[in-house]
């Protein structure tokens, strides 16, 4: 017996979903997905094999994610952002695309660190690695690696600033930034992250 | 026997439909969502308790709606487009962010006033008013208020113009604002509307 | 009986679909849609009576179709693009927009030439034509045409390169571009193409 819910009106074709894992109306998972425990799979979510997903992910609605996405454990989907894994897509069905998709060099893989944040319907071109606790505004569109714990923003993506794990804008302390609630601090050195609270 | 007309595949939940909406395939309207009389709620559109939707919305297929985004009388939602209600997300199931979600501190609300227009795949930020008649361009991102009658477009979205209540661009005509068809006067200052036909 | 595959779950009431064609889980398929032969409809896509789709065209998860929207052969529409019909939208249950909605007057065509390939999550106004073996961005809006065998990415759309018939960048060679894998030519002048591979 599963240990996940499924709503009834939802399809699961994985045999891998881990326990406390929700998926909701009309979401699809596709044979050869896999999922880890206490994810929430939101309503008309579609998830295909070759998609790996950790523990205690938030993929909100209508989210698409695809063969060659890494979801790690924690991370948030905003409601219907999107993914990619194809930077040249043709058809598959057009006779000149036929090479291009006879094996699976045109796969370019994506990686949503721990933790990080998609804002609602931000587009995260294939290729690109969102790091540890990073936040991607609402309606950007990716196309560069964004930095741990770095808010993003814009079509390209820009950086605007330094956010906290738990999800509160960093504010610049001399050479540190410190989360004006916790008071915890946070050192960076370009886009390595060289000190955070664990 | 309810006055409003749901589709068989759709999910209806919500105790409270006005006469003469009609919701369409795979739609799913959550307990406690407030939908009132002669709406049209696309395909695979999702509408979560606490949403609250007035009298003679369209709301296209796909639009996802959260609990603290209101929806007034006459609003056109695009296909596509996308609200949200937290600025900041993490995944609920993150240890790290059990203190943000133990209350609704995070919740931030949006309010979509009369006849106004949300165009396809257009992403609203919480926390903004979108004015009375207003019309946002479709793939635009929406990150402050737009004051009546103010076409916006853009990531993001800037002021483009202004457009009458019926749907079409006014032109400036000494102090006001013209409908070129109807000859209908509108006036501003600023964001302020000072006159419109009623 | 029919020679094309729906999911179980899809609702497909069009008469008008080509052998070979297959049409995934949720997806909806109206009365008066034309769906050539050997496309591959996904998850979720919704494609609304009035709709012409060519042959060997992919319609990628989430797409939404529209009356006056025209598909061409071997096209690519990247999963949750979307496309629009009516350039100042307003909700039709509107008194003020019953004059709009009274004809068709509203209704602004599209056409996806042969081959042409829409990102993820890429947004086209309404007007436009996308030309033969073009590739839009993901994220991208469309506010113009594109030409032919043209790159195009951003909020607006801006031209960025030219793309082959196969899906690789062209690099510029003397007066003509060149496939660097094929050693194919391509020339242009402005928006036309005045030689590519047959």
């Amino acid at each position: 017996m599963p240990k996940f819910f499924a709503h009834p009106s939802a399809l699961v074709e994985a045999a891998t979903i881990g326990a406390g894992t929700r998926i909701w109306a009309f979401a699809h998972v596709m044979r050869g997905a896999v999922v880890g425990p206490d994810c929430n799979i939101g309503d008309h979510a579609f998830i295909e094999g070759g998609t790996v997903i950790g523990r205690g992910v938030t993929v909100k609605n209508g989210v698409c994610l695809w063969e060659g996405v890494t979801i790690e454990d924690h991370a948030f989907l905003g409601p219907c952002s999107v993914f990619t894994n194809d930077l040249l897509p043709r058809s598959p069905r057009a006779p000149s695309a036929a090479d291009r998709y006879a094996g699976k060099a045109w796969l370019v893989k994506t990686r949503v660190c721990e933790g990080a944040s998609v804002g609602a319907n931000a587009t995260i071109r294939c290729g690109v690695t969102l790091g540890r606790y990073c936040m991607v505004g609402a309606g950007s569109v990716v196309t560069r690696d964004v930095a741990p714990f770095t808010l993003v923003s814009g079509n390209p993506a820009r950086v605007m600033g330094r956010v906290s794990m738990e999800g509160r804008r960093l504010r610049r302390a001399g050479g540190k930034w410190v989360d004006p609630d916790s008071g915890r601090l946070y050192r960076f050195r370009g886009d390595e992250i060289l000190e955070c609270p664990k």
